[in-house]
């Protein structure tokens, strides 16, 4: 690889004058900014500028090859180190860092987002950079079979999140030889020292004990620095590198100083800071680029893709839909690029029969929740089309990194099962409740809880190809199927299941409900109610024609039923979706309203007022 | 304290057919019941039957005796094998076990709930019972300053969470010798074997990297079990017992086996091994109690509690709601059960003032959000009144930890600060836009978001007596102050700021929005629109009233303005509120729709549509 260990006494001088102009552009960027984190970037410069001069093979004018290192700021906060480095290296004008910097509509942010080009992930909710470096990592080693490494820089008071533990241990688990994390351990926190401080030795076992090779080195000694980052990258397993640094290094007043973190220096501070500093400069450096990718050798090995084979039900025979989320994610996995995750509960939400199938595209993240959307969010960096599961109760584990996939634009699709009452015996710390209203509210997001196995898979089937956070909710019990193999289930319709024009009331299902609203409209038409059924399996974006509709056919009777917290679920997506509609609605609106216990499917339903008699009572009291 | 170590094969024999009860109890209830975890239970029976035996210091007649251990299932699954030891102590008949379990309405859940006395919080999503443990383990050392021990039974699989991880981190940083985790390493999980399976060393490692004592013992071992169990309450630092364990343990048919997580045996099987463990037991066990607790030696030493004096504002001047909570919660700490804990960001949520005043009941959690939450769920067990605070965005970490806590009907305050694009330019990873739909969405939930600072002091007053789960938001910005110091702000009511019986469209803002409707207000009164102004401070529950009489008042012309997504925020909650209201109402709903960049506060608002302009054209389009 490289002829020497030991660099020469010009290329330590070439190495600090780079280290110099980054502090330099750090602390001049967001002295005119107004805010930002020159402090916590100043500590870290000396880490970047080996970094990129030396280690990280990136074709700056090619962000998305294939063969690039990938650069990650968990530590997303330095923001202004990050936007420095791509000035440094050409990929952005000194205009634009001086001009635009936390400017509105600017792609340089207060925190990093891949408006950026060369930025894979939103960073700035910390204990998140690293998780997702496992994904990508992951992806590189067992998918791409390229030899591109990710490199994570990491702040020492993020390593308090648990996270941070999940992903070094799932790291050395899959022995992730293409993965270093870099910490600074500059020793303070925002509103003050860090848990551990400077005990690197702490780190050390913490690092080892997880089964990564920890490196530790004085952040500022540019020569050791290059040489942990080359046993960085030889070495067999996932290497954490170790760095001692000092925050706000290089500007005396506020070195290892409290008090200075998330402060900007006032104008005349960052002057002389900068002139101590040797004043601005314009270095240009160019780092290693990567080796160029052969061209897609696996992807002509592979057969032709065929167009995935759809599972088939008969319609009647009771099938779950979890079930019909394993068959149709089996039969996606003719797609090369779709991959499926699981948190430990495969044979629940019943990824198993992807991971059967294709063991090689099947990922084990055990019971880490927050690692298992994370290492998504990483696979989709690099292309894929990962689908993650778990029960719908414990996707809550991984909500801030679902809010922060979407602040990525990243495109995952996630597989909660066990939804609601529905579940029964197992009570309600198993139950996903909450579920459609939290994961409605994240930016961009598409909800999607189908009634029967045929919906599902279709719905599976095209979760693959939308954009965005895509939220598949399913059902424990196994129910009739009620559709035709072949229907169609666009991603924002509905069905209509029962009813004409001459309806008196509506009854507005999703998922387990909508079998409970076939059977309240069999019920009423004993009564002499006509009550027409639609099964709304498209939470987000909802079907709002086929309320209008119901609407205006009805004079404004529906009800709607939802196996859910009445809060911000299914009720809520009909009412904020007939808002600003102009005639007169009563929605009578059933949801679980109390906190379950364990019961039977039905016993639970019916005591949460969401079952058949709830039902017709409802729609009774309406029509 | 013993008199000796080793036990004689009397106390050996003894212990045995206890363990053999739990056994039998924990397979013959879930076979009963059709459904549970036997396997679970079989691995852990032993470490129960000494533990209760010998060790854990409980008045069973009286769970609140303030100087009974705790001991928690973080293995909630293992439900069959808790109510087996609440059998073998008394504390429940026979007859309830075999007749109740996973009933409906039972107390004996399908994973353990405090509708039984002797459990403190609910378990049954993985790793959160010993992060509460912590909470509990630190309100005995550091507050209640009694002698009881925390004991968390915990699984293997569940090692695999970053939040143990949290856990053992605090415990070792407050040096917490009254906690012991017991880790249950049966080597299987769901489905299939573990990530470390019997991997005792590599567990050791890392304990002991995160700062506790680890003892590694045979889990079938009696005697082995009560010497690890007599260090563990001796030792002078948190402890973990590692425990190696056969699953299904004294079944032959399914020990070590894989396939036989979380099912019962069928009938035939449960007779058959109910038959080898030498059947049906009525054992009643008594192990140690506690020390009798010496009546509030310290509560008398301290001075009469002062009604807490609320700070004071001049209407008019700007200050920032997060200021407020600061003041208001410092106000507060003139109760003695009041407790602050803080994210590492202390300095931002304002949770430092109180710090500052009292150092002896501030807790720095630094950067866990799960450990923040379940440290004030843990405080909580022990009837502190915790306050616990990050960032709005932050909480989205600790997601799954809130829904529990609500499980466990546990009562606890949340703040979350810079809500909102209104934060500006450190952008979007920064700003709560979802956390009105989550919190909302919890059972049992208050949320509260005032707009200025006289409204969030009152409203922080009351949260310290609030039932369940308490949530406020407050804003980064300052904005002016409202109201008349004094002025009332009951939870559930809201507050007219202008208009009359005449007004042509009510304006609902909540937080900083309310701001923005008053000098929209100002702008359409130029034009001739008579805006009401209403400020909903207590989004949940809502003051439906105010929203009735909107309605009639103005033939049903409402705006809503929230700095959150569109989703199951403010919006969503108005609707809700109307659903079933007959009257024809329309709402023009401003919400932060696409993904906010950095800015400032003004510019983001206004690009968001949530700014005074937008207001205006709201109403001017409605009225």
């Amino acid at each position: 690889m490289e002829a020497e260990r030991t660099l020469h006494d010009e290329e330590i001088t070439r190495l600090g004058e780079l280290a110099a102009q980054l502090r330099v552009d750090a602390i001049r960027s967001s002295t005119q900014a107004g805010s930002g984190h020159p402090t916590s970037s100043l500590s870290a410069a000396d880490l970047m500028a080996v970094l990129i001069a030396r280690h990280l093979h990136y074709d700056w004018v090619n962000p998305p090859n294939r063969a690039n290192d990938h650069l990650i700021f968990s530590k997303g906060h330095a923001s202004p180190l990050l936007y420095a480095v791509l000035r440094a290296v050409g990929a952005i004008s000194e205009q634009e860092l001086m001009e635009t910097y936390r400017q509105l509509d600017s792609r340089l942010q207060g925190h990093p987002t891949p408006a950026l080009p060369w930025v894979d992930v939103a960073t700035g909710s910390l204990g998140q950079g690293l998780p997702v470096g496992v994904g990508i990592a992951l992806a590189g080693q067992y998918l791409d079979h390229l030899p591109f490494h990710v490199w994570v820089l990491c702040g020492d008071s993020e390593m308090a999140e648990g996270s941070i533990w999940e992903a070094l241990d799932k790291a050395g688990h899959y022995g992730l030889r293409n993965l270093t994390a870099i910490v600074d351990v500059n020793r303070l926190g925002q509103r003050g020292p860090t848990e551990l401080e400077w005990d690197l030795d702490t780190y050390r076992r913490r690092v080892e004990a997880f089964g990564c090779h920890p490196i530790v080195v004085d952040g500022h000694d540019l020569a050791a620095i290059d040489e942990a980052f080359d046993r960085a990258r030889q070495a067999t397993g996932p290497t954490v590198v170790l760095a001692r640094t000092i925050k706000g290094k290089g500007v005396p007043d506020v070195e290892n100083q409290p008090g200075w973190h998330g402060k900007p220096l006032k104008p005349d501070m960052a002057e002389r800071a900068i002139q101590a500093l040797g004043g601005v400069r314009q270095i240009r450096v160019t780092g290693p680029k990567p080796e160029p990718v052969r061209p897609a050798a696996k992807a002509e090995a592979q057969p032709e893709v065929k167009p995935p084979e759809l599972p088939q039900y008969d319609k009647g025979a009771k099938v779950a839909t979890r079930n019909a989320y394993g068959d149709a994610l089996r039969a996606l996995g003719s797609r090369p690029d779709v991959i499926a995750l699981d948190g430990e509960v495969s044979d629940s939400t019943r990824a198993d029969k992807f991971g059967e199938a294709y063991p090689d595209r099947f990922f084990e993240m055990f019971i880490s929740e927050q690692q298992l959307v994370a290492a998504a969010v990483g696979l989709q960096v690099r292309g894929y089309r990962p689908f993650a599961a778990t029960f719908a109760a414990f996707l809550s584990r991984a909500y801030d990194f679902i809010r922060m996939a979407a602040i990525s634009r990243a495109d995952i699709a996630l597989s909660g099962s066990h939804a609601g009452v529905e579940i029964g015996a197992d009570g309600p710390s198993q139950m996903g409740l909450e579920d459609l209203a939290a994961l409605r509210a994240v930016q961009g997001s598409t909800v999607l809880y189908p009634s029967d196995a045929v919906s599902c898979a279709a719905l599976v089937a095209q979760m693959a190809d939308r954009k965005g956070i895509v939220y598949l909710r399913t059902t424990r019990g196994k129910y009739p199927v009620l559709y035709d193999n072949g229907d169609d289930f666009p991603i924002g319709g509905s069905k209509l299941l029962r009813g004409g024009k001459d309806d008196d009331v509506v009854l507005f299902g999703a998922g387990v409900t909508v079998h409970n609203c076939l059977a309240a409209a069999d019920e009423l038409a004993h009564e002499g109610i006509t009550a027409r059924v639609v099964d709304l399996y498209s939470v987000k974006p909802l079907d709002r024609q086929r309320l209008l509709d119901a609407v205006r056919d009805t004079g404004g009777r529906l009800v709607v039923v939802e196996d859910h917290y009445p809060e911000g679920g299914l009720g809520s997506a009909v009412l904020e979706s007939l808002a600003d509609f102009a005639e007169p609605v009563r929605v009578n609106h059933l949801a679980v309203r109390g906190l379950p216990t364990s019961g039977t499917s039905a016993q639970l339903m019916d005591q949460a007022g969401i079952g058949v008699y709830a039902i017709v009572a409802a729609a009774r009291a309406l029509a």
